[in-house]
């Protein structure tokens, strides 16, 4: 059973604290909905598959007839004690020095009144019976169920692995020494592979026992003795224990997880994005699968950051004052945009799913669409060019043609943008020909496009692209250290056309 | 059959280019294996399910000595005239005013052929049979078959409302228009649900037509009267021809997409990335199946950018000369590292999945791990008191170990992380806490840490967790507008302990 855990490090790092979250919420959801029934003393075959929550509850609402009362009353007896218990453990936990024994005053407890009182016999209750004590030899594990239960051994696998890696974190971090995520994986491989042998549960880290460990002093594995005695000796004396005495402790220690239900409305105003994530896997795991909503939870995070990259913060830039600094004007006040130059900042990697973003908002905040402004200005071209050969022939002159159509092309009120790369991490090859068909685009309209603040990656890549023509010939020209310097660039090089502007 | 196509329009952003030439590549393999068999003339059942390739070509291995000669040697003739057609096509495609009919020819060839040789009773080759002619009436779609097309559905409807989309864009471009890609979504789910009324295909775009339509000038869909003229009086001709020769012409239409085999190694060479991405799209539409192939192609695309943020560029900044530029030390030679103060700069968004990246390569940078170094100035300090203790007891002087303990605190050759936030679009809730993590820890060590360049996201996320302080009370001293600025505030702060230090 304990098999199959030499998996790959790296998937930990995949795991974002909402989504863990929301799964151990829902992972507890289904536990207790497992465990429900146990309270009512009901005897419904597990369901396997897909929807085992909601199949359950369908069950357990459909026998609920067949409750049996000792059971019901000795689990609500159970949880009120146990609750209790915990409630008081929380409130004096200052005074408290040692934690409150409650399952164990629980258990024992029950234990008797069962013995005594006899409620198998007399109320058919069901009980957990023989419990073996000692070891059983040792034996190949079973190999025929490893198709059986490898599905479900992958998420156990991850969970247990993404739990000890994060508490031995934890712990390096409190104590001073670091962790090697490989390392302790090949651990808790051998944790359980070997045990495998011996008909031993998956081994796992738990929080609240290495808490009580560390902060009672144990650094080796010594404590363990206490169970092994348990192991030896006590398991006898627990025949007579109701089955829904062990199913209330269990639910019980859900309360934590399940209680997250409650800081949700907080998550939301906090981060919405978490909260949805929480939402998402909780829900996924909950009504689907808990291996399922494992997987749904980390691709749910993911296309989450995804979707954040699709849509980044863009902005058109203005100088502060008398500096070479250049922000958002949206953002902060008193900027003064740059004469006949824009200045646009895209706040992402620029890849295939956003280069459609990218080229939109561009046209947007530069308020020109080049393809369709060569359509119109085609068009008016044409008409220009028809009105002014009518004229030149009724005037006999041929040359105003030309002097319509230069008036067309003088639209714009900017020469040049200035992409400000600086939040560029990197581009890949789609980004790279959204570039490049900008550049050409731009320049049929006589609006030169050069590139400000970017990254020795991101010039790398541009250089493979050849966008700066054969052997980077035009790089001095279209490349620039900071926006300030494009811009004082930019003007250098369309002095005369501003000036003809002006006149007009 | 035509159903199901009112899906989001956002799915086609996912498509990058490289994955879609995979997936072609991949698809085309499979639809060349489904035909393959039909060359020789073999009578294999379809496979369905997953690896239909594999399994496919070990049928057709099995059955080889099966092999229907007369058809194999009309494949062989079919498919040597179509390939020897489409090379002379592209080699003189400047002087060939309209397409070569190499098509038609063969298909006209072979039906006279085979009808006239008789060929279907001689040899038992497989013929087409009947063609119905005209129209069928109109009869509602059986819905009982919806549940088993339904996933064979998904990619069809995905890819096609890709193709269309991308086709649009490009003719738009370059006739001057907009395309919106949710209303050509509607426009195509309209032309797929009314039509399965009628015995229909699903309706998509095919970029060969459409090429040909617009270069010969038509604008509308009149043209698709050629189209029923064959449907209604042609169609009874073909009743001889042979189904190898229909496979042939498939597989020859399929040159074009198998012939990117060849380009793998310039695309590696070009970008690894995309090579990788075609690869796995390929192997897994080719292998497992064409809907997972599409799902494993997005999945891994969008990985690979993840892997991107995941491991980004950061780097130490130096000063370029006596300007307040700050540039990458790696990459720019004749930088001057600023002194006591190192600047770090991260370039991708901070986000749960690289938090760990991000602390890691900020602890090698600096040189400094915080908590081993708290751990080993404790010991250092224990051990410096041991030693001035049991001096201070020799001499009977009691100050000498805090002076001691000051000296062990002296090692750090710098007293201010500057970290340049110009390159990080935003932060998630993991990445503010490693944010307030980092400066806690440098704090304990004396280190001091503040921001640069921030966007103004970043700085909202940064107030929303109280980074600052309560009431933004330490933003001034934490937060600067340039790396330059925070130099100068880190060098004013601590003069005297560098003075200090120069004295030590």
């Amino acid at each position: 059973m304990g098999f199959k855990v030499f998996r790959l490090g790296f998937v930990s790092v995949y795991l974002s604290a909402p989504m863990l979250d929301g799964f151990a919420t829902g992972a507890s959801f289904t536990i207790l909905t497992v465990q429900a029934k146990y309270l009512l003393g009901l005897k419904i075959p597990r369901h396997q598959g897909y929807g085992t929550v909601v199949v359950t509850w369908i069950n357990i609402f459909a026998n609920i007839h067949k409750t049996n009362v000792c059971d019901l009353i000795t689990s609500a007896i159970c949880i009120t004690v146990l609750v209790a218990g915990k409630e008081i453990q929380e409130r004096y936990k200052d005074r408290l020095k040692i934690p409150l024994p409650t399952e164990l005053v629980v258990v024992g407890g029950a234990t008797l009144a069962s013995h005594f009182g006899n409620l198998n016999h007399h109320y058919g209750t069901s009980v957990s019976g023989h419990i073996p004590t000692g070891f059983i030899p040792p034996q190949v594990p079973s190999f025929s169920l490893m198709p059986r239960v490898a599905l479900d051994a992958i998420p156990l696998a991850v969970i247990s692995f993404a739990f000890t890696v994060s508490l031995s974190e934890m712990f390096a971090k409190k104590n001073g020494y670091t962790v090697r995520p490989n390392q302790e994986m090949f651990a808790i491989g051998c944790c359980n592979i070997i045990p495998s042998f011996f008909h031993c549960f998956t081994t796992s880290a738990a929080l609240a026992k290495t808490m009580v460990k560390d902060s009672t002093g144990c650094q080796t594995q010594v404590t363990a003795l206490v169970i092994l005695l348990v192991l030896l000796f006590f398991a006898p004396f627990f025949h007579a224990l109701q089955k829904c005495v062990l199913a209330c402790i269990i639910i019980v220690s859900l309360r934590g997880a399940l209680r997250k239900f409650k800081d949700v409305p907080a998550k939301w105003r906090a981060s919405r994005n978490d909260a949805v994530v929480w939402l998402i896997t909780m829900s996924a795991t909950a009504l689907i699968s808990v291996e399922l909503g494992l997987l749904v939870g980390i691709s749910f995070s993911l296309i989450c950051i995804i979707y954040k990259t699709q849509n980044p913060r863009v902005s058109l830039l203005g100088r502060a004052g008398d500096s070479d600094l250049y922000e958002d004007m949206e953002e902060y006040q008193n900027l003064v945009p740059p004469s006949r130059v824009r200045v646009f900042r895209f706040q992402a990697p620029l890849y295939y799913a956003n280069k459609d973003t990218f080229l939109k908002t561009l046209y947007k905040a530069v308020g020109v669409t080049p393809f369709l402004e060569m359509t119109s200005r085609r068009k008016a071209e044409k008409k220009a060019k028809k009105i002014s050969m009518t004229q030149a022939q009724a005037n006999g002159d041929t040359n105003n043609g030309d002097v319509v159509v230069a008036l067309v092309q003088r639209q714009l009120d900017f020469h040049t943008i200035i992409l400000d790369c600086s939040a560029i991490p990197f581009l890949d090859s789609t980004g790279l020909v959204a570039f490049q068909g900008l550049l050409k685009e731009f320049a049929e309209i006589g609006v030169r496009v050069v590139l400000a603040c970017c990254n020795t990656s991101l010039i790398d890549t541009l250089q493979k692209g050849q966008l700066f023509g054969k052997g980077d010939k035009d790089m001095s020209k279209m490349l620039f250290h900071t926006v300030h310097h494009a811009i004082l660039y930019a003007n250098i090089q369309q002095p005369d056309k501003s000036s003809e502007d002006s006149v007009l």
